[in-house]
């Protein structure tokens, strides 16, 4: 237990052993074909081809690896975050680079989004308290960037910041629903295509 | 089987007894709380108070019962969608309607969309194709609503209809994570501002 909470800990800071990723990877699958509740930690073992023991020195329970799956995508845009707020840009640039940052993220790790969306109420309060935190961090840094413009001039103000923050994050974590990597569009394109939108409906009268 | 059969045709009509009412809100709840899989036909009769024979005299099976809590809230829309696409108003009048009964309609029954946004990659092959026609129908009938404005000159032609209905439907999809009955604005206020936003979005510059 001790070992694995200091193997949370590294996670936290974004650093994965590569055993670590294999087993990530075989939950991800695997929870995708059988849900969280279909699957147990011995299948995930010999899916990953590592022993109970190896799974169990880097994860206290199956919890531990569904909040894995998703903290290992939220920790990348938190880590993006900081450095697109670091870069003191004004508030329509500011706002572009987080869309195209969320939307690329996201399609990169879209099965991972995928299973987490559907069995994240399967979480313990505990783990559901820190993913609500971290994502509730981006929300509101998102927010903050919309009140800014709003409160400069540069955005309109008909629509509360509150309410356009939603409709970004809207379309951002319904894309699992839709997104295909063989699709047309790249994420990229995706990307530059809901922002162009968000910032013309922010655009003052 | 050939009765369960007719009672699903008079559903699809939007027709439900009240006895088909408490065993798909037993559903519900018992989903929520337990999930699809955890839930056995046995718990649900036992919930809803009526007697094994009776529920398969309605529905044939457990997914019969996950299909119609979702069928129930996309006939409603489809209905009041013929009746807005009836109306022959402009472009932007009927994309405001759309967007309005969509909220205020996944507002009203959020329990059955989140119980089914979270289990309907559980569903049949042919109950799964039969919601997704449903849905591909109300999505196509937005993209042209906002396709036909574009080509008016009514609206912007700067993101391809497509992307701004992705937007649209991601906030209204997503709304069962962050809607709560007891929060600070209505299902109307809250239709009323993601319509302004779009609308505004799709001003042409």
């Amino acid at each position: 237990m001790a070992r694995a909470a200091a193997a949370r800990s590294r996670r936290a800071a974004g650093v994965l052993t590569p055993v670590e990723e294999r087993i990530i990877r075989a939950a991800v699958r695997l929870f995708a074909e059988q849900g969280f509740d279909g699957t147990t930690v011995q299948q995930v073992v010999d899916a990953a081809q590592v022993t109970k023991g190896a799974l169990y020195h880097y994860f206290e329970s199956k919890d531990d690896l569904l909040y894995e799956i998703y903290h290992s995508l939220i920790a990348i845009q938190l880590a993006s975050l900081e450095r697109i707020l670091g870069a003191g840009d004004e508030p329509a640039d500011t706002l572009r680079a987080m869309v195209l940052d969320l939307v690329e993220t996201t399609a990169a790790r879209v099965d991972e989004a995928a299973v987490f969306g559907r069995e994240m109420h399967k979480l313990g309060a505990d783990r559901m308290a820190a993913i609500r935190a971290d994502r509730r961090r981006y929300h509101e840094a998102f927010r903050a960037v919309v009140e800014r413009g709003q409160a400069a001039g540069e955005f309109a103000t008909a629509v509360p910041a509150e309410t356009v923050t939603l409709i970004a994050f809207g379309v951002i974590n319904q894309l699992p629903q839709w997104y295909r990597p063989e699709g047309p569009k790249s994420p990229r394109q995706l990307g530059e295509e809901i922002a162009t939108f968000l910032l013309a409906g922010l655009r003052p009268a």
